[in-house]
């Protein structure tokens, strides 16, 4: 059998104010493309299909447009569960009725323990949950932490394994060994939280969701998708798009196939002027969602606006080596401090920051400021 | 055939805060429990399933779990339309699934002409929709009032009529004739956004929704469901139920099957004494959600709390002939009243309020008032 393995769709997601629809859409368009070139038997779709438990209107129309066109037009079998940015009840609205095409969307911990039977597969769906439902559902106080919660659930479906099939996991959430990216905000990163990969040898594949990068697990038979889409500047470097999971072969055969953006996500370092001059740089796509990173020292006015006439799409704006944030004089007391001069003091304070000592002209502005402010302290 | 006509369930409404969750749950169950007496062959739903455009995640649970119920459990087919508390977007999630086991919920204004066609009659299901709607849809500007836009859509929907078959319409919008109440918010009344019951004797029957009350049309044939809870003091006498249809009689042949609430919401008028001494009164039902009218002139010190030991759910509290809100000296001018001493102002402004004079012993605390103010001011 083969499917198809995406997650993290997100819809509804913007990026630093930037609306992501036509990417989002995109991206869509070529999973589908994908599904039926692949001609997959289903899709599993792994967690996070909204960006937020109260999507808008306009996420609720294309998440619901996306699901009909998949399942109804293209009558793709449809293996869903919901994560931690969905709404289990709102995802949850009309779900018995999706069964008679053959989607299926779970979203509460009961519904794990009852796998899609294929003929030759038995397809567990997990939703996200929380220790507090484990306990909840098995009357067991004990499973306080996340890993302790799943083994429960592991053993749980283990009861309802057919010998005879192949055995399939989908699920969200965060697996050990995995890394993690500025993205997944509600993640908590840790043991706590964290389900050991070990746990999961029992499965012949495991479709996780939840972390943006397809490579944040390297083992043969967990894997997480990722995100179609680039939703954060550390997920730059990230290659976007789906897997396509054949369970004919032993251990299942995955190939990844990619997705490409409308716009991508870079890191741009360089100077001002050498930015403002690379337009006709065919080595730099200006049409990106960029962050950028100057390399110059000195103040530039109005430079994000300046900036944005050559890339239109900044999602954040940095220095290599300017102005530090935080200085620390090491090695001299608050004593010795307070007994050096105001010029001194700037001088000092000038050479920590920019990495360079004040320059005559500099040093002769400062002495007449300080000589201002000195006579009009004096004044006073 | 035998239908069920209800409508304006308002899914989430409150009561002036006191939440109606019980109320509406035990409507329901009394509509499903009448549907399996009557032996009803479809259930219609005239739209405002939801009290507001956004609702919350029990509402969201509350109405899926009753849709379930009526349709899966108990296979009604359903016809249903949206209202304007619904949001369209959001309520269509997972419609076009819903029609493998009768379950039409139509939400946008194309759908309205394409009626469910059963053995002998088409039901088209119209939604709320303004005259923007039917602008757009006929690609026509001059729809700018819901009479004309409504007469066209009247139109279209003739094209469509079965002669061997009977017609029924489900809407949902304010027609003329109608009374109202308080608790239709968005209603505007008046010819702008009303329609004339003329345009609709072209159905068998009209399962209208928007007013709560079933009396606010009184044609054999276009009726108003209303609301099966009360939600507001204006509809205190509405007698509250749905409609069974029976189409087969020629006119279709209507009975009201009454619902009964929990508490019931009634208006009380009567002095604080009297009222505080009521509690062995059977004739009132304390635990109604009240209205109190006081016939009282008198200021009662911490009137609410000591009305709820005796009435727990207090709606509002008002004065029949207490102290009047507007006071208009009528025939005196402002020379006239700029003469008189202030206690004869005080006087005057306590008999047209309190309608009787002052008794001696106000009057002697006024003067001793007056007296020692006027000391204060010639002393400042």
């Amino acid at each position: 059998m083969k499917l198809l393995h995406t997650a993290d769709w997100h819809i509804g997601r913007r990026l630093h104010g930037f609306d992501l629809t036509d990417e989002q859409q995109n991206a869509f368009d070529q999973i589908e493309r994908i599904a039926q070139a692949e001609q997959v038997d289903g899709m599993i779709i792994a967690g996070d299909l909204y960006d937020r438990r109260l999507p808008s209107e306009a996420s609720v129309a294309m998440v619901d447009e996306m699901l009909q066109k998949l399942n109804l037009v293209d009558q793709l079998p449809i293996y869903a569960v919901s994560g931690n940015h969905d709404s289990a009840t709102r995802l949850a609205t009309g779900t018995p009725w999706f069964k008679s095409t053959q989607l299926y969307l779970h979203t509460e911990l009961s519904q794990a323990f009852n796998p899609v039977e294929l003929a030759d597969t038995q397809l567990f769906l997990c939703p996200y949950f929380e220790p507090f439902d484990a306990q909840q559902y098995f009357k067991d106080d004990s499973l306080q932490h996340l890993d302790q919660a799943f083994k429960r659930v592991v053993l749980e479906m283990k009861k309802k394994f057919d010998p005879a099939k192949k055995h399939l996991l989908v699920a969200h959430f965060f697996a050990a060994g995995s890394s993690t990216t500025d993205s997944e905000t509600n993640l908590t990163v840790g043991g706590l939280a964290a389900v050991p990969t070990d746990l999961l040898t029992d499965f012949d594949y495991v479709a996780l969701g939840h972390l943006h990068g397809k490579d944040a697990l390297q083992t043969p038979t967990v894997r997480y998708s990722g995100s179609p889409v680039k939703f954060s500047l550390s997920e730059a470097k990230q290659e976007k798009g789906v897997w396509i999971v054949d369970t004919e072969k032993s251990p299942v055969a995955l190939t990844f196939k990619p997705i490409t953006p409308i716009h991508d996500v870079k890191q741009v370092t360089g100077s001002f002027d050498e930015l403002m001059a690379s337009t006709d740089d065919e080595s730099i796509d200006h049409e990106n969602y960029v962050g950028i990173t100057l390399t110059d020292k000195q103040p530039i006015p109005n430079v994000m606006a300046r900036l944005r006439d050559v890339f239109p799409r900044i999602v954040t704006l940095g220095r290599a080596d300017g102005f530090e944030a935080q200085v620390r004089y090491q090695g001299e007391s608050s004593q010795q401090i307070r007994q050096k001069s105001p010029m001194a003091l700037l001088g000092d304070f000038y050479q920590k920051i920019a990495k360079e000592p004040l320059s005559p002209q500099q040093e002769k502005w400062a002495k007449t400021a300080l000589k201002a402010a000195h006579e009009e302290e004096t004044q006073a």
